[in-house]
């Protein structure tokens, strides 16, 4: 149903455009009421506008907080046109209809962002806006809502089409964009009290998001995707595409998983990580950038076919030489120097992607499962070192316990049942996502064998969990491997010990699990 | 700092309580103003209240539409109880402060549960209850926001410790909860009108849960969590805990995951599924329970141990009884008789739950990372009849197709890359988790060399994507599989498709991928 615009309020904190949307409604005679910065505005550009003082015969007052929560507005935007005692009430009290609402909101999430003066972001808590939004929006069969500039567009295109009046399709489409926004605003504000209040698991939880890219499709070509951010910011997600085809949704999937991860070795030189399937194929950490992909690489070359390398250092002329002799699907780098960049876009289609400005700070990690979800605390710790029990006979020295700690940071990362092998400061060896420990230990023994035989001599394996029985361990120990860690915890602890004694090996329990599923 | 309550506005929908909440507020002469049925019941009650329109001096109107948003009570809510200029505007208009406000809201979410009457739907979207919760929660410095009945107990403590007054830190606690609840209340509205305009992918998408449940610990010990409902219900899962020890955060995580790859299961009679570690280690449909149960266990039995059972069926005493005998974590079933009950709950800890009434219909899945989410179609389809091409001599005969599509089925819930061997309706191999689709076979073969090798011998085998060379054929085919279901799409389909007509198999192409990660 078409519905004729007579009146229209406009409040707007973002003046941008508005010349364009006062000329299209002035063309039409739409009466606009407006008041402060945008009445100024309004008659700046030498248009007509009613002053909303004047309009309500209320006096705005405590600095503009009480301005339009006001009976004529409300009653104006919420009657409805097609009932006949709401008709009479309006007339009775002398109140217009008003058909067009165009707002947006103090930026709430600017000012958190730019300052940390909480007396301030509680000011830019806006109270007026969402009020005329939501009523407008509850209204939609009578009353057009827009609050975004980016609607003038199409609000324009409406109006003229119709002449002056606005479709029902087209109203209850702004009204879903307006309780999106609503509820996105005050998501953010919730978010912040929580924050302020330190209070993790809220009652009531809410996540948001601005849809930043719709993807070519999901996991499977059957499936339609969207990537979306929960920043604050506007479009940051601090990922920089440089060159290359766009990013698909498992790109997306193995990069963000692959960053996680890489921030671990974020006090590590130079670490390399190899993603394939949202699991490491290899990882690495050296001095030198050119060995810590070398290594990272001769963990699994093959399944590195199509990968995606994560490196936290600014990457260099050789690594990029060395990335160009194989098929890797994105590169991301801490910044590149030019001889590598001009290097990696010799390939056409590799995405290559600047991280420097990439920045995840959030404390929760939550898993989705349609209409419910599941929701923890990210798993930030590695080790206690008060809790480390050193059990066997033989203890490692300090080297061989940074090598655990490498072992152990990346059997994080690896689905449940984990086992890492490593030598190094390089994977040789990963067994993971299995419902048995013992599969998991085999599979790592296979790769290292397979590819870094003579690397097994001496190896160190982490586990994410304890070795329910010595079984793993004795193969582990068959295949070369004589340091360990493992958290712990099995009734068969003693067991598992004195093997690794027989064999001269040391193993300690760090006490803390490392799930991941 | 402690603020003397003068003014009350009460406005719920909920009324229950309301008379020991009443109660409180008279002892310390606090000045209650309502309106409709609040003001009622309060005069009910035989308490003193002042009317609202009696109060602003102005009718209320439009059926209740127009009531509170007036700036009399707007003004009394948000002015700066320290400003000078504040308190000179208030006194000018005669406007004294409100204190205190006590709001629920039109219940939107009973209303969209109950009709499907989009007019009564849109009735109960609250406009004036939201706006005085946001302005009172905006102020809290000065003013004291209720939300909840369930608040009521620590309001009335409150005002009796302070005699009349609140303290700041209770206001800015109850300031949190108040913005939680508005943001989601329109996260709920904003996805019932996304819904209604069929938008899966909206500019602002608001993903809301109600927390139901604080978990002992997360995935793991360190970590604190949560699990959180998004339905519209109160606290209804489907999930009914009839017997056991508290369900851990890691048996959610499998439950849930178990209960959509169950789901696809629906149309078949009996269908057991044991998960561990989010991953199926055995899954078997069969005319008979006990049959079901027994070819799953037997798929991997050794990695059961621990893990959960999850049937889509009413279970009878016999599979009760297989249960019994091994270590099992969780059992859920679409109802048990009472016989198996019985025989079930000999055990004291193991967790039994009931399925019947679980239901979640929802249409996209969400991989969070912190500040961002991809979020895809649920991947509903298995096969398109009309894709399927049949690539070798062989074809496969009805039989075996429908043992394809159960192959094909547990594929798609098998981390990728995944390699699934079945025999009799049955896994007997599974492999999955890998960055090489070569390594995910052969631990398929592996396993069931292990557990099944008779059944080996002519059995079938589904792949999630193409398989990129002949090896990982040629390793099953040399283990005696000989029916292959697979998506097709390698550069090397020929050299595959060769070596199934060289073993006298068949194998079709699906033409539908499913990664799942």
């Amino acid at each position: 149903m078409l519905n004729k615009i007579k009146n229209a309020l406009i409040s707007v904190s973002d003046k941008s455009e508005l010349s364009k949307l006062v000329k299209a409604l002035s063309k039409f005679n739409i009466n606009i009421i407006s008041s402060g910065g945008t009445y100024n505005e309004i008659k700046k550009l030498g248009h007509e506008c009613t002053e909303l003082s004047y309009y309500t015969g209320f006096e705005e007052m405590l600095d503009g907080r009480v301005k339009t929560l006001h009976p004529k507005i409300h009653a104006g935007i919420l009657h409805d046109r097609g009932n006949q005692k709401h008709q009479i009430e309006m007339e009775k009290n002398n109140f217009p209809s008003i058909d067009l609402i165009v707002v947006n909101f103090y930026p709430f999430q600017k000012i958190v962002l730019e300052k940390n003066d909480t007396k301030k972001i509680i000011e830019n808590i806006d109270i007026g806006g969402p009020t005329l939004v939501r009523a407008a929006a509850k209204n939609f069969e009578n009353v057009l809502i827009i609050t975004s500039t980016k609607d003038y567009k199409s609000l324009i295109d409406e109006i003229e089409k119709n002449k002056g009046s606005s479709s029902s399709k087209y109203r209850k489409q702004m009204a879903a964009k307006a309780f999106a926004l609503t509820g996105y605003y005050d998501a953010m504000i919730s978010n912040w009290f929580n924050q302020e209040l330190n209070i993790k698991f809220p009652e009531r939880k809410l996540i948001f998001g601005r849809r930043i890219e719709n993807l070519r499709y999901g996991e499977n070509p059957h499936q339609n995707a969207s990537y979306y951010l929960s920043d604050y910011n506007d479009r940051v997600s601090g990922l920089k595409q440089i060159h290359g085809k766009e990013l698909s949704f498992n790109n997306y999937n193995d990069i963000l998983y692959g960053l996680e991860f890489s921030e671990s070795f974020n006090n590590n030189k130079n670490c390399t990580i190899i993603v394939k399937h949202a699991s490491p194929c290899g990882v690495s950490i050296n001095a030198s950038q050119e060995k810590s992909f070398k290594n990272a690489l001769a963990s699994d070359p093959i399944s590195a076919y199509g990968g995606i390398v994560i490196s936290n250092y600014k990457m260099k002329e050789q690594v990029a030489k060395l990335i160009n002799k194989i098929f890797i699907e994105v590169v991301l780098a801490k910044g590149f120097d030019p001889k590598s960049l001009a290097i990696l876009k010799s390939k056409k289609n590799i995405r290559i992607i600047d991280t420097s400005k990439y920045l995840n700070k959030t404390n929760v990690n939550v898993k989705h499962f349609g209409n419910s979800f599941l929701m923890q605390d990210k798993n930030k710790i590695l080790l206690n070192k008060n809790k480390i029990q050193y059990v066997t006979k033989k203890k490692p020295n300090k080297t061989q316990m940074q090598e655990l700690e490498f072992a152990f940071t990346v059997c994080k990362f690896v689905k449940s049942n984990a086992i890492v092998i490593t030598k190094d400061f390089s994977t040789i060896g990963i067994g993971g996502g299995q419902p048995s420990r013992l599969d998991s230990a085999d599979i790592a023994i296979k790769k290292a064998k397979q590819f870094n035989r003579k690397k097994l001599k001496n190896a160190f394996v982490a586990s994410d969990a304890f070795f329910p029985f010595a079984d793993g361990v004795k193969n582990l120990i068959k295949s070369g491997v004589r340091t360990f860690i493992q958290p712990g915890g099995s009734i068969r602890d003693d067991e598992v010990i004195k093997t690794v004694n027989q064999a001269k090996g040391s193993m300690i329990l760090s006490r803390i699990r490392h799930f991941n599923h």
